[in-house]
């Protein structure tokens, strides 16, 4: 469940104020991690509210066009579909920095009553991003609801912390929005930036806090950008880690996304952790490496392909 | 004084869903009207309001640059800068349709404290078009206001009706908002589609019942697309027809703003009424024949080349 | 059933040989035909092959965003999707030229054991052209064994002639070949330049000759481009006719393939023959003034919106 | 003989100000007469002169694409290649106005010495248009040579007036500077926009006045645009003429040029002065119909495919 | 005071030959460092000139949008606006070669005439660079006067050595045409490149050179590109360094320009030196990862928020 | 002799199935080397097939243009032109995937027959890569009449290994057809990749294997990609190496080609085997920190000058 919106990418990198070319995709962190498990071979099915025009088709079919069941999305005709716009490679190179059009969104405006309870008895996983219960009081309610449907119906319920400091503000806000799902979660991911929001200090302490109020994960994994990932795996009581695949960084959105989609397809593959890492990472690395969000997600082959010239042979011919 | 927005265009014509590729434009009926004027050598002060973001820059260095005078441009950051998107050719032909991200903008937040009433003693004329009082109660009591400061300092008002159905609905909310509009404007614009839209008859009948109510109009102007226009001399008791420029149809929006802005200056420049149609039909067809909104405003060197290729010299070397 | 093929249309008109830049697309008569019928809310199923390569990728995914069903679609890993180059507006104005590396395509290599009996107990119709029992031998094959499953299921068998010279070369191979398929249709379409070729006289006479053949047709439809089309209704020995909306022509290409499925799709919605040789003429109106092949296809609102506006009011507001 | 310039087009039509994306072309009147001889058949050499830098590396492997001999272009390396800019569309729709940087260019600066004696032994025909001698003193003086060694080697000298008011201003020194070569022409291509600058009167008297001066002329060529063209047979003293083939301007520009090439091309081929009109004709009519310069000029076969259209069959099938 | 030009600049990488696509651009050394002053909030005015072209009213107006006062620039009717052309990594890669069109252009026609007295009691600083002087006699007697109205109206001359060498060929000629701006300087800056040209020693050595000829400077600032920049503080008798922030170069050109108005500004801000070329330096950088002259030049927020990412935390939330 | 194909590269990178834009380029490898060498001012020929379709005449007017002969371009009226798309970027950064229309090809019926004696007479090297005998049996055949002729006539013959895995599939394979042309060449070009797969061990051990086999080579030259190129002097019974120069891959196809093609040239204008080696190595540079195959293929001048700047002075001023 999350929003999916309309981003316009400006064709050339450098400040918003002179772009004049803008291309149009489709986005929203929830999706590509969906769109991600999908192409590994997952079923998913998604919930989000768009609005009635044309930028609600485009998501829709967009989502049809991957395969992914839209029985649960809503078509709402009072609010409008969520839209952003990208400025990128200024003033820091490879960093962007985004400007929203999503309040009063139609995704905002997904509540309770769009959580289907029957939907729970035929699902194994449930993933959810710290952004959905910052888009508005009702889209936290609905949160909150999954959160009791998953541990009622026995479902695995999967979070990202992935903070908006656009939509969070504050630590505290932050703190008290993020936790109930951080304390909920089953399989947490988390990332350097996010730990150093909510809790300010040193990398492990960090750690160690989230820790603590993850009282319920099984699953640990922190994201760490270029110096790759780690996962705790809190029943075992053991460390796994997995460095970065080195490239050259083309656009930095979905790789998040990315990675944790192909951790959850390849756990549900039943790879190991190991291995798990090394899928995510791979798809992190090859996502940053290109431009878009839904366009670079890696399927199983082009995975494979990946690791094999990186790890082995860089000559391989290919023609 | 109105909303100067950010105009997403498709680059290629035909529907919304299908269009990836986007320009960026500054667009806004009155900001139109103004640059077009000011082009004729006019020099005008816009009233406006923008958000504190790159679409708000790039809307007052687009003023700037045409030297129209911003220093009552409200940067607004609490809200964002007006938006919309265009839907071109589809499913009619030279018709377009618009998508509006405008609620909650900037200039939907200009208020009555917003009209500086010293602005009105150094001004002769001011212009405001319907769609300014539909945006939002603040605006209609702005735009109240300066009906009042006209009266009271002896400006001339000048008003185009410019229904946006978007955002007035019905004829009775359109009627009920415009009507203090209409009756106060001293040069009054107006075109066939509006007409029948307030008064649901022929336009013969449709202009009788408009001219009951602009008491106070000295002039009259129906804009009547590929068929002209025509001028009502109230005080003269004469009406002045000019037949439209034939061109092909390539961007119908912005051909009234550009006929409003050329009228207005060529009355200012003292040309007579037959003149002053003349040339804003030359505007007009000028502006439809090309894409853009202030792109095709054409200067006066332009203007009269257009009128002279067209009425006398269609072999005439230009190289 | 069909060929569909990626199409490389030159974003530029004139001779091929100097463009540059060529934008891809997803075309072939009958994935118009169906995605068109699927458009106006027809659950549709297509039969097709394709490569296992991106560009069979872009055809499936394609489908599934329109909602088609997918599930006999054909992905043959020894053959490459069929593919064609567009040349646009050159020598003559308005016209295509097409230039194919289909020969040896996935979809030539459909043969009888790709048709499942099993599809034929579930639907009304089946829709096929005459581009495709020219494509191969094997392909001739399977369309006729879809003949004797219509016959035998009773299911409505729907022909177009469409005929392709590059295909059928001469009268005599194109007879030879339609002769069964024009012979067993229900509903029958074609056009005056297909008569001319197949028959080669003037179309009175063209038209009788087809009748003689189409000995169990109950609906012969002749689509005349600019001049409209006409509906004999066989069972009630009745002429329908209905003129073309004059539009101007940006790409012919695929106006016959909307103007099959809106007929269709109104045909099975229950409207009279009037009707459907309207809402298809307005469908073929909307197709030609745009470029691309399915992304003009209109839906219900929207031809609505055409008529309505085309029939009686070219003032209404839209914005 | 001419200057062939690197030719700068906006990517959109409207004022140049606005314009931000050109294409660059190869353009220059004689240059295309040449081309368009050469694409039909004619075997070419062209005298010019480019700069030492890029763009005169781009004029001159393009002439070589096209098989023209590039034996006599001078590569000057005190001397840019000559350039301009283009307005499309505004502010008289299907127009374009011109903005040269050709002063001081590399051609400018051809002069006798650049013409070579020894060439007019092994040709049939010169071609010059009123461009070259207008450019320089020493273009002037260059061309006046050709004149005399056409006489002296009795080589064909044709000459299309081609006036361009940027370099030759009034009618005075137009004249002044073209009589020689109207004078000494065998073949005379001239245009109605031409005859009313040389002679100011009626159509009649103008052609009457240019047939007292051009009193070498076999046949004397009169481009009329949207009315067609006519041709004086001096000789026989007989009219020809052809109506023009109607089709949408996209850009006059070459039209003229296209005209010429293909007069003479099928002149030199022995078609009938007809033919050489009516293929001439439709040359002009497919160029006027496309961008560019040298890209829409067509071969034989497009040629001939375009009458048959237009005359027989516009339903031909042709794919 | 200096050209501001139209800049065409490919859209693609690699040899001018094979480049159709060109973006245009206004550029011109002190253009730059003037609209990055304003830019940074100082208050400018430019003197120069323009032809009376589109070109022309390109510049204007985007001087106008930037803020900078443009009642100085002389409009000249018989000169056209300076262009160049631009050839972008090749054949070394992340260099540009220029080709110009500026001979003879409007700016190099600027003369004493044009250096109003009056200016000089407004303003506090004057900037120049050794482009100006080196365009033409009557451009470099224009500069002259502006170093002796500096020293009568005691306003700083500022100097950038700037060398072109296509314009200033040998070292001797530079060196005269410099020396007395070299001079008359109170603050001025150079290149490593140009102090190797001029002096054609190791860079100490230059360095001790120039400052003997410098005989007024306050302040000399050597710009060393990849290595950062050194200011020498001849009062004080102190030197400041400051390293280069990396960046990936896109494109080096203006990156120079942007170190000067930063400086400038940041000096006229009350900065100290050390801020005054960390400002530079990051604004340099800025400029060096964009494409672009004018686009990427940074204003105080992002100078501020590149250094604290750059200085302390590449992980901060920006979303 | 080889193949020269048309090449759509997606003007984005990314997975194929997202592309929707395509440049149209001509490329191949024989073809690149051919031009390279053209470029180097060495007069060249080219034997190759291309289909009577405008992709064929895309062909033959680049080669004119280049000023290669094409005598020998045989237009076959029966087969297309080959074609190719790419896949850049994904999923390993900087590598290219490949996806052929090439089977069936015009130039896949290359036969003895196309193969002139007379052409023997007057060259002094004739050039083949290891994909012209892989293309098909026929090929092959003609490839062999070249090894035989060349012998007979005493002309060089020069041989690249140039793997297609695509065409060879197994080592086996590979070696069967490569054999006798390896057995033949006197210069003999490979690479590392090539070498891996022809023989599978480590590269010294590779290197002695084909020594062994390459039995009349004078010259055996191995690419060795970012770390340089070696050349055997098999007579001399040296060994001399060349360091690659460091840019930043943009495209590594035509790397190979460029290397080959200037090393040639070198040769042929006597430089000696050090500088041949560091001009091919500096071409290969140049064409790898560029798109497009043709395109990027440097010049005297220019690869002077990319030497000089690499190995001198990076702060060579070039404006």
């Amino acid at each position: 469940m999350g929003e999916i919106m309309i981003k316009m990418n400006p064709v050339e990198k450098g400040p918003l104020k002179y772009q004049r070319l803008f291309e149009r995709f489709v986005a929203g962190s929830e999706g590509n991690v969906i769109i991600q498990m999908q192409r590994l071979g997952i079923q998913t099915t998604f919930i989000t509210a768009v609005g009635s025009d044309p930028f609600g088709e485009v998501i829709i079919s967009t989502l049809n066009s991957e395969g992914v069941d839209t029985k649960f999305v809503k078509i709402d005709s009072k609010h409008p579909t969520g839209l952003y716009f990208v400025q990128r490679g200024y003033p820091v190179q490879d960093k962007t920095k985004v400007f929203y059009y999503r309040k009063g969104s139609a995704a905002s405006f997904i509540s309770e009553s769009d959580i289907d309870e029957k939907l729970f008895d035929s699902i194994d996983m449930f993933f959810l991003s710290g952004i959905t219960p910052a888009l508005s009081k009702q889209c936290r309610n609905a949160a909150l609801k999954v959160i009791e449907l998953c541990n009622k119906k026995n479902v695995d319920f999967v979070f990202d912390t992935n903070i908006r400091i656009n939509l969070l503000k504050t630590r505290k806000t932050a703190m008290n929005i993020l936790k109930p799902f951080i304390e909920n979660s089953k399989i947490l991911f988390t990332g350097v930036g996010d730990l150093k929001f909510l809790f300010g200090r040193e990398l492990e302490t960090n750690i160690k806090e989230l820790r603590k109020i993850a009282k319920n994960a099984e699953l640990i994994i922190v994201k760490k950008g270029g110096e790759g990932s780690t996962c705790f795996d809190i029943n075992q009581n053991t460390i796994v880690e997995h460095k970065a695949f080195k490239v050259e960084v083309e656009d930095e959105i979905g790789a998040g996304d990315s990675f944790d989609g192909t951790f959850l397809a390849a756990k549900l593959k039943g790879y190991s952790l190991e291995e798990c890492l090394k899928y995510a990472n791979a798809a992190g690395a090859i996502t940053v490496s290109l431009k878009g969000d839904i366009e670079p997600l890696p399927n199983w082959n082009d995975l494979k392909l990946f690791i094999e010239m990186y790890e082995k042979d860089k000559e391989k011919l290919t023609r």
